[in-house]
């Protein structure tokens, strides 16, 4: 068995962010929404790899900078991500009933609150990143920036939007090719980890070329992250994954395997990594992110 | 007839604010999300009064600052406002078909884009604060914060949970007093109100005792501006408001005047008004944000 080299960094960080763990969510419990709150924060520590947060922090630390430093970026990526779930796991997106092994929040909250804990969260987001008190106004600002760009309509939200449209043309019984399918994963899943590394690299005042590397690197990932998600869903089971797999075929979804085959996508998975891996060792301390960068396209879960 | 005070900043507004007149929204069209950004752009021209910007922009005049200048914040607050209508309006919400006199956002594009269009209109607006040039660092981040507060968990988000937790309630035989009905409002509605007028306070370098009584009056601004919304829906037709009205009490939701009466509610919002007056009097040039608070009161529509 593969021990995942970010295990003692996510545990460090489940440490020092307690949020993950309910006691940063406690003004939640104390406030005014409490249904709200609830719904929020069943989401959030429902777990997850924390591929994202993982992802920040290690940048940080590839350039030089503290993971702790990175921490209010790692907590703002977590909300986001978390708030993606929720909406698109709701009927009018991909109506999923099971995520991270637990029942999707709007099975258990109502499609209402399920919406509004997406917009909670994705709203808290920005407001943790302003209120990061150690960092600079000029850094807040720019990770404002940097991750306003990559969640929004040009990035995560566009590449769900044109994702919903492709099932739309599939079931109609049309089709579309890698091209289409490459721009809906460097949009939907792609942006939002490559500002994961950019994020961790503006936090630790990384230099542009640094900053680039990291950005680069980042979208290399986010596309081996996805093809490798294609091929667990044709290769695991439900119990493995803590969700529905195979299901992209049978609701129309267009996956890499289908267009490359097997052996094609493990090899553009291969590739993906190869090129992530040659630009973070340009970077000073670029180890514990190249050995996660393996560990993530060996994964079996 | 009475002619609205802010009618001229509103048409300067909109001269200088492209975004509602579709130039803005040009990169939409190039983008690569062209149906998500018709979305978004279908329920920002769809109009309305743009009580928000006309708040902040004659606020930031109030302490001798430019409208210009609180411009961004304009944007941003009527990319939050409409966002929250496109979600307050699907099926699991309010199920409205109507708004602004058009189609509901997703009785055009479905629910899942409409979903969307909602989260692309927030995510962009702390975009647009975050790359608003002219203002410092330390200001657009001072903006985030503020807006991150008021349409989150605590504040707007909060309030849309308990109304409709408050719906849930009355439809189960149940009822609510004024204190929960204020607390909904305080928060639905009133926090971004009351964020309008303080982010024109931060836009335009106000001192704490002036940004103070800003975000006071705007708080008994909101207060007025819901009573009068209860009024207007029972004593309006459809075709003045432009959406569904008399529908509150159908649905068992609790309003001002239910609670207070036709006469106390209209008591109510002549005390809030003149509460608000009071603040603004305390500021250097509150002429025309006074002449509008009075509008608003007055307004039929």
């Amino acid at each position: 068995m593969i021990i995942d080299p970010a295990a003692q960094v996510r545990s460090d960080l489940d440490r020092l962010l307690p949020c993950f763990d309910g006691v940063y969510l406690e003004p939640f419990a104390a406030g005014e929404a409490s249904l709200l709150a609830e719904s929020m924060r069943y989401s959030l520590v429902a777990g997850g790899k924390r591929v994202r947060p993982v992802l920040c922090m290690l940048a940080a630390e590839c350039v030089g900078g503290s993971a702790e430093l990175a921490l209010p970026c790692a907590v703002a990526l977590e909300y986001i991500h978390t708030y993606s779930l929720i909406h698109d796991d709701l009927p009018a997106m991909d109506d999923d009933d099971l995520r991270r092994g637990q029942p999707t929040n709007h099975r258990v909250f109502g499609e209402g609150q399920a919406i509004l804990a997406g917009d909670g969260l994705l709203t808290e987001a920005f407001r943790v990143l302003a209120t990061a008190s150690p960092l600079s106004a000029e850094c807040r600002v720019e990770l404002v920036a940097v991750l306003g760009e990559a969640a929004g309509w040009r990035g995560m939200v566009g590449g769900q939007s044109l994702d919903l449209e492709g099932e739309k043309l599939t079931a109609a019984g049309g089709s579309y090719g890698l091209d289409y399918l490459q721009l809906i994963h460097r949009l939907k899943t792609g942006a939002l980890l490559r500002a994961s590394l950019e994020m961790g690299a503006v936090a630790a005042g990384a230099d542009p070329a640094q900053r680039r590397a990291l950005r680069d690197a980042g979208a290399a990932m986010g596309l081996a992250f996805q093809i490798q998600d294609d091929l667990l869903d044709e290769t695991s089971t439900d119990e493995q994954m803590g969700k529905r797999v195979n299901k992209d075929q049978g609701r129309g979804k267009i996956t890499y395997p289908m267009l490359l085959g097997l052996d094609g996508a493990r090899r553009a998975l291969a590739e993906a990594t190869a090129q992530a891996v040659t630009l973070l060792e340009t970077l000073p301390h670029p180890g514990p992110l190249i050995a996660w960068a393996h560990f993530m396209a060996e994964r079996t879960s």
